[in-house]
């Protein structure tokens, strides 16, 4: 291979953003190299090579860098086309599955992110990531078609996507002793999320929740007991 | 033409949005039907069709509906794949367009919407605008590599996503007298923005500096006379 052929991913192990790439990555099997960043200390790859945001993950190929998480999956598709596809092929499918990624950017992440850093408080978030599942419940019946995965029978963008979202779903569900992703009222995703976290591109890359519970401990400071 | 593929844009004039698939329906020569929305009275067909965002523009094509404008512009260049092609064909040229387009949506549309709607007195998002602008310009030039457009010879993806703000751009610069884009900061974007204007498929759906002001005057309330 030659230098400049090196796929290198600038990352940081618990952000969903990072194993979008590193999923698709080991979908399409490229052999690629992990840089690994440290919080609070931004590494001068990560600031010179995405000054604009300044942000993991950053995908180093050929000289070049791309950024943004799902515009990196796309890259990666369009790069390493023998491997699996990552977007459906049909236009109109394509355009759904890049709605729901969207979606889950702009509001499914805010969401869990507000609840992370409110210990399970802020009420209003908890809220709406439960509509947000209640509306992937069913996109999840729309795009699979009775399938395995939302992609069909294989993972794809809209897997990697909101599937990259599952661990810290699942760490605050542990956390804070609700639920956003159960058999009642969204038997579907619950299916689905097993199979996703089980997949073979997946699981060497997905945090424990355990992992992700100390992290939380570490980085977000814990409220005083509510009075009210 | 079959009646399910009549291809009908939902839309309202004064939005920058929706000028993105107006002209790539326009570069691709597709014909189409434009449905108005009233500013504070959302249709019907409006509420069917983005059900979760309730925002326009959403594309009605073969009985279904695609929605989030630059989702649009890919479906409309994956869909109508005779006409001149709006994505680059390479895979980093399409992830740098997209980050681009993303960087548009993000930042530069924000910062001149809180412009407006301050009506010129918000100094933080002016300053952000101006931020942007310098960016954009280093990125027309990495871009265009000398050509007259983002996408090179033709308008493309990032023209398209970037192009539709000029509008708003020029009103802002000409109702509260800064500017924006200029021959000393951006030259490039100065010839850019003359030429995107003025093409064959924008010219006849950017609306005028005189409408989008009068419109501006109808829904921005203008604050009292600063005192300080």
């Amino acid at each position: 291979m030659a230098a400049n052929d090196v796929v290198k991913l600038i990352g940081l192990w618990p952000s969903p953003f990072v194993m979008r790439p590193r999923i698709a990555l080991n979908l399409k099997s490229v052999a690629h190299e992990n840089f690994e960043e440290i919080i609070g200390n931004k590494s001068d790859i990560l600031l010179k090579s995405n000054p604009v945001y300044k942000k993991v993950p950053v995908l180093l190929h050929r000289n070049r860098s791309i950024c943004e998480s799902l515009i990196i999956v796309e890259y990666i598709d369009e790069t390493w086309t023998s491997g699996p596809s990552i977007l459906p092929s049909d236009p109109y499918d394509r355009a759904i599955a890049r709605f729901w990624g969207y979606y889950v950017d702009d509001k499914i992440f805010p969401s869990l992110s507000k609840i992370a850093k409110s210990w399970g408080r802020d009420e209003d978030a908890l809220e709406q990531a439960k509509t947000a599942m209640e509306l992937m419940e069913k996109a999840f019946k729309d795009c699979s078609k009775g399938k395995d995965f939302f992609n069909g029978n294989q993972i794809g963008y809209l897997d990697i996507a909101f599937g990259s979202n599952v661990g810290w779903i699942r760490t605050l569900e542990t956390m804070h002793g609700f639920t956003l992703i159960n058999d009642e009222k969204t038997p579907g995703l619950a299916g689905w999320a097993e199979r996703f976290w089980a997949h073979e591109a997946v699981k060497d890359v997905n945090p424990s929740v355990e992992k992700l519970i100390e992290f939380s401990h570490e980085v977000f400071t814990k409220p005083p007991p509510s009075t009210s």
